[in-house]
């Protein structure tokens, strides 16, 4: 870790009306006074993998190399699958990662490394991955990994320990099909809705990076949309846009357009390129 | 900035569903490691500036001097609406506030300097305000201001940027009308519900400081409170009192007074002197 | 206080969408710029006392020795009721508490000095406890002690005052009984739901350490639970379990017990042995 303070970001779907994030936030001040945790979001939909991993990917670019992500959206928590920790290195910057092995850290790969859907893909390199050793302690819950296994973790990479003092390397990880519209017939994209935000601003997988010039339409359900604005203040009724993470929104100005088109994760959305 | 730690607050219309309030940590970390951050709130209501001035106005005196007050509830992101850093000084204190010039700040000119309705005003001794050059990196989006333009600004007062170092120094800023009731038929004041709290409290705009005992009756729609307390605690039933930030609330004894009532957000309240 | 840095936690029902716990902050910051604060929840609901007292209990114990928590949910604010600091000794570690004399802090006494039912009982050896003086300061709303007398409170002990130095002795607390299931008819205890969290797990006052073996069967209205499971991730339908707390759960696998059976707080929950 590079910093002059370590850095530790967690997102998981516990909410804030429990206390199960400041229990994180406990062991981690236990362990290391002085990491400075930071919250993505604690409100991923209950067991929501897919937008877990999505909303980590979009945010993670925000936060300077040496940041620990720990991301914790674990249904299958208590169970033989396995808890990661992660080194993803880029030239002589490098991030960590921690949390559980499906799918949730699909971001540390490339996207060539990502497969066609969830499944296990090897590690490329820059990648480096080990599995976490429960601490044998009568104190790990077998339903709170969060707190008893990944805070742990983040703590012991935030305090200076290195990746293989934390577990045995493991050669493979789960990971999501990487987020973008696949093509479909000519001249249309297909991507779907992965997430709303607070605003009504529905949110697809198409990335921006992927167009060379706005859609001619983004057909959501019974709506055909066929404004492509810069940003929000622009135009008027439902409008599409680049979001600031680079994918493809879909936006009412001065409204709500989940609201008003009735959009819901998961919904299909056709891209119109010519 | 005269503290031993820079302290930051934010308070946004961001909500906490989604990662933006925490890429905006995410930015102040990177460039000021040290710098503590505050949430003040995420949850004012989508685009309700008013709204956000007011809690922002309230909360802003429990912060010791030299703290930078970030606010971003900001419709018009990304059009030409200006962007403001801000210092105010009072005597040898100073703060800092950053955000929209669309009179979300409004609460750094003393009252006599603030307009009967919204307006743009010219600045007062004591208050120096820039217009944030954006950084011309392709990283600034042009719906993101608060992670790309606010948080960046705010940053670098942290680490000891001065505001002239943020931009170029302006002689007029949009005001909000000051947060007070205003006289009405002789005898009466008028005002309106500006806030509603968690415990259905609904704050009004008529401030304890205008006023010389307490009113013989608040009317709210159809009810008239008569009885007039120190403490939640005390009375029966609904009551009126002076709330924690000095404005008058009407609230309900172990009860929600804005279910109770039906209040609502900028419902029009009246208060009988006598 | 022993810790590196001072470690501060807060539990309200004060919510996130007013700027309540953010001005506690600001009072910490103002005051002992190195505390870190840390948020359990502040989403107790409003005025429940018995819910944030198990919540405060079952939070606790992620957090080092030398933590202050800060609890405040407190109908009696500004009323005669006692504000309390308090110091808890166990051999040479020690942990400090303030809030509200209400029962909420009621976690700092050993289940053998809590009461049969809620109320005042005497101190026991390793528990030291003052009423805090109110500051003098036209500063001390009526309204909201948690920023005007708990924070200042908290600060004052982050900074190495002693408890001595903010109020005086005082040799009784108010008291809620211990969360535990109680004997029924022979081979059944009854218990009730004190908290339900966001995944709809049904969290009961049944301690794990009460039982030598898992119960035979849970009862909740007219559902009969007869699997138990070790996690979340195992068999099928509504299951009951031990939470990461150590109380006695009913959860639905991959789905929300809660809402699956209607539970609500406070509904009682019979608890068959054999």
């Amino acid at each position: 870790v590079t910093l002059e303070r370590p850095l530790i970001t967690l997102l998981t779907d516990f909410g804030t009306e429990d206390t199960y994030a400041g229990q994180m936030k406990g062991v981690i001040a236990a362990r290391c006074p002085d990491a400075t945790v930071i919250d993505l979001t604690h409100a991923v939909r209950p067991q929501a993998i897919e937008q877990g991993a999505f909303l980590l990917e979009t945010a993670v670019r925000a936060f300077p190399a040496g940041t620990i992500h720990v991301a914790v959206v674990d249904p299958g928590v208590g169970t033989e699958r396995l808890g990661l920790a992660i080194r993803r290195r880029r030239g002589d910057r490098e991030r960590f990662f921690v949390g559980p092995d499906n799918g949730l850290l699909s971001c540390v790969l490339p996207d060539g490394c990502r497969p066609v859907s969830a499944g296990t893909v090897p590690l490329p390199d820059g990648v480096e991955v080990v599995s976490l050793e429960l601490p044998t302690s009568r104190l790990v819950s077998s339903t709170f990994h969060g707190r008893d296994v990944f805070a742990v973790a983040a703590a012991r990479l935030a305090g200076g320990d290195s990746l293989d003092q934390l577990g045995s390397p493991v050669h493979q990880m789960i990971a999501l099909a990487p987020f973008e519209a696949r093509a479909s017939t000519p001249g249309v994209l297909e991507a779907r809705v992965i997430h709303i935000d607070r605003f009504g601003n529905v949110i697809t997988i198409a990335r921006a990076s992927q167009f060379t010039a706005p859609p001619r339409a983004v057909r959501l359900g019974s709506t055909r949309v066929t404004s492509f604005v810069r940003t929000y203040g622009e135009g008027e009724g439902v409008v599409a846009l680049w979001g600031s993470s680079g994918y493809l929104e879909v936006a009412e100005v001065n409204g709500n357009a989940a609201l008003r088109l009735g959009a819901v994760i998961g919904q299909a959305v056709e891209i119109e390129l010519f």
